[in-house]
Parts: structure tokens; sequence; C-alpha cells
């Protein structure tokens, strides 16, 4: 009992932990807790339109609950900082080792999975969470004017490149995310790439 | 896909919704979004150790995520405000014809279902899902020095009746429940019902 009750109150720390993302009415910037029920909820409404009825929407909706748990000891990574990912990557394995750890047993080890399946990016189920994942922060990008890709000065290229698994995984929505990024590039939120190659040029 | 993107910007209104329970470090107040990802999580965690392994766990994590949905409009209810119930359930009839209508066919459906089986409580999966979203908000009141039962001059059989679910749902933590009932009366976070009758006594 006390393993559980310690591991759902150590939880509730995840909803001080701040994202780049700010929410749809651009009031406040997303915690990572409310995040993850976001994008829990929005793989069981997206589901059925999925290609690969196989797939098993109840480990996709598991992984989306614990896929941010590590963030309570590493923090959030603006996903752009790539070069930031490998250190993030080895806070993100000790705070596992030691998160998971507060659960007794096979429950804690359930857990360490499902987080793991996620980060490997193998499986149909991870493929289609890490989709849903990447989506829901550009929708509230756009409802917010691309007010974090301007300040971090982000590239359509570099957006384009996160939203790729999206092609796969929920293909009848990869037209519309392309439509919303060439919006954001015409409206000032994004860097073009092809432009902003030729204005260097041109500084030569 | 209009009805899919729509919806799931919509339910990003979930996460200004504020609740009565303080977050564990007492810092702000909890929204309804990270309630519900903290109660489905929580959900994952507590199954194992629930009797009655027939029951599906998918549905009851499903259920978890929509099940304060309707608070986008209808707003969050103080448990103990039993007089407002019915006021409540009735704005909360007519959110969910709004918001579940907001996805096409099937989709909307399913949810609606799922919300509506959480309220009816009445399969041993609602019953589930209802005990972990009120052992939840006792755990986080219990590190807040009680604050909101103290502020409303909540009593302890309140609270015991609030937790019922618990014993039938999830019976291994029921004696932990009422240790902790039992403790927060002796520190003055609830009143307890037979002091006051007496107390109410002595005054006459």
């Amino acid at each position: 009992v006390a393993g559980q009750i310690n591991f759902i109150l150590e939880a509730d720390k995840l909803k001080t932990v701040t994202r780049n993302t700010l929410l749809a009415d651009g009031s406040r910037f997303e915690n990572a807790a409310e995040h993850s029920w976001h994008v829990a909820l929005a793989a069981v409404v997206l589901f059925d339109s999925a290609p690969g009825q196989g797939m098993d929407l109840s480990r996709i909706v598991n992984m989306l609950l614990v896929h941010d748990l590590v963030e309570i000891d590493a923090g959030d990574l603006l996903c752009y900082h790539t070069d930031q990912v490998p250190a993030q990557k080895e806070k993100e394995r000790k705070a596992a080792e030691r998160i998971f750890n507060l659960l007794p047993d096979g429950r804690g080890e359930l857990l360490r999975q499902l987080w793991q399946e996620f980060e490997a990016f193998e499986t149909p189920e991870a493929r289609f969470a890490n989709a849903v994942d990447r989506l829901q922060p550009l929708l509230q990008a756009m409802r917010t004017e691309g007010q974090t890709w301007r300040q971090h000065r982000i590239r359509k290229d570099q957006v384009i490149e996160r939203m790729r698994p999206i092609r796969a995984a929920l293909p009848y929505l990869w037209e519309y995310v392309l439509e919303m990024i060439e919006d954001a590039v015409k409206k000032g939120y994004l860097i073009d790439e092809e432009e902003s190659k030729a204005s260097r040029k041109d500084k030569k």
C-alpha cells in the first residue's frame, strides 16, 4: 500500500513541470500532467481513424499517461534544442530508475516498460502515441500565434521533421498538418528555411 | 478531421477549470485536466491489487479521461455541497450534449457512453473508477493540512460517506483510508460529528 500511495503522491509533482507550449487560450504555459491527459484523450479520439486496427489502444493510452513522468526529475526540454537531447536522455534514464522503483515489484516494471516502449519508437503503438504527442502542441501553437516558435526562431523544416511521425500513424491528418505549417510560415510564426538561406546569401 | 481537431482543442479548456483540491505541495488549486490524468494513472497503478480481475482496465482509464469534460461548461462543484447536486447534474447533462456532439458519429457516442457509465455508478469498472476519483483528493487534502475541509467546515462523517466506494473497489485500502480520516480529525482538519453534536447539546 505505502509504495502505491507514495507513487501516486510523487506523480502529483508532474503538475508543476512547465512545458514550452501555451494553452490554446494563451493564458499560461501548459504543465506536463495536463498535457499527458490531453494526449491520452486525443489518442482515444483519433484511434478509430488510424490504419492498422490490430493496435492495442489501451497500451497507447497507458504509454501516454506515463511518458512524461521522468520530467519530474529531468524537467521539460524544448524539442528543437536537439543538441541538449543526449544529456536530457541521461537525466530521464536516472529519473525512471528512481520514480518507477517507488512501486512494488510488477507494477513499477510494467510502467517502466511502457515508458521505454514510448521512447524506443519501434512498436506501432509507440509510433501512434508519439504522433499524437507531437500533434497536440502543434494545434496549440497555431492557436497562440506560434509564440514559442517565434521566441526561439524555429524554422519550418524543423517543425516538419518533428511532425513526421504523424505521416505514417495518422496519414489522413498529414495534409492538414502541412497546411497548418504553411499557414504558420505565411503568418510569420515560423522561419522559411529557403528564404532564410536566400537572405543569408544576399548578405554575403 | 475538423470535428476531431475541434474536439481536441475544446478539451484544452478543461485545463482552466479549477477544482477545490490543492496540489500536494499546496502551491495552487488543481485543475480538472491534470486531476483527470492523475486519477487515470492511479487507476493503472492500483488495478493489479483490485478484486474482480475480470474488469476491463482500459474502460476504467478511458472513463477517467472523459469523466470531467462536462465541467468545461458546468464548472466544478465542491462534492460536499450536496444541495447543489441536482442543478449541477442538469448543467452537466447539457454540457455532455454539446461537447460530445463535436465529434463525428461513433466516437462522440462512445465517449458519451463512458461518461454516462461513470456517472451511473453501476458497472464494476465505474465503481472502481469512482473509488480512485475519491481517493486522490483525499491524499492531497491530507498533505495540505485539510485546508479545503477546514475552510468549508467539513465533518468526518461527510468524508467517510464520500470515500465509501473505496471500501468495495479497493478493500485493502479501506483501513488505511479510515486511519487517514481519524488522523485528520485529531489534527483538526475535520470536524468530529459526535463531538459537534455534543457541543450543540451543551449550548442548549
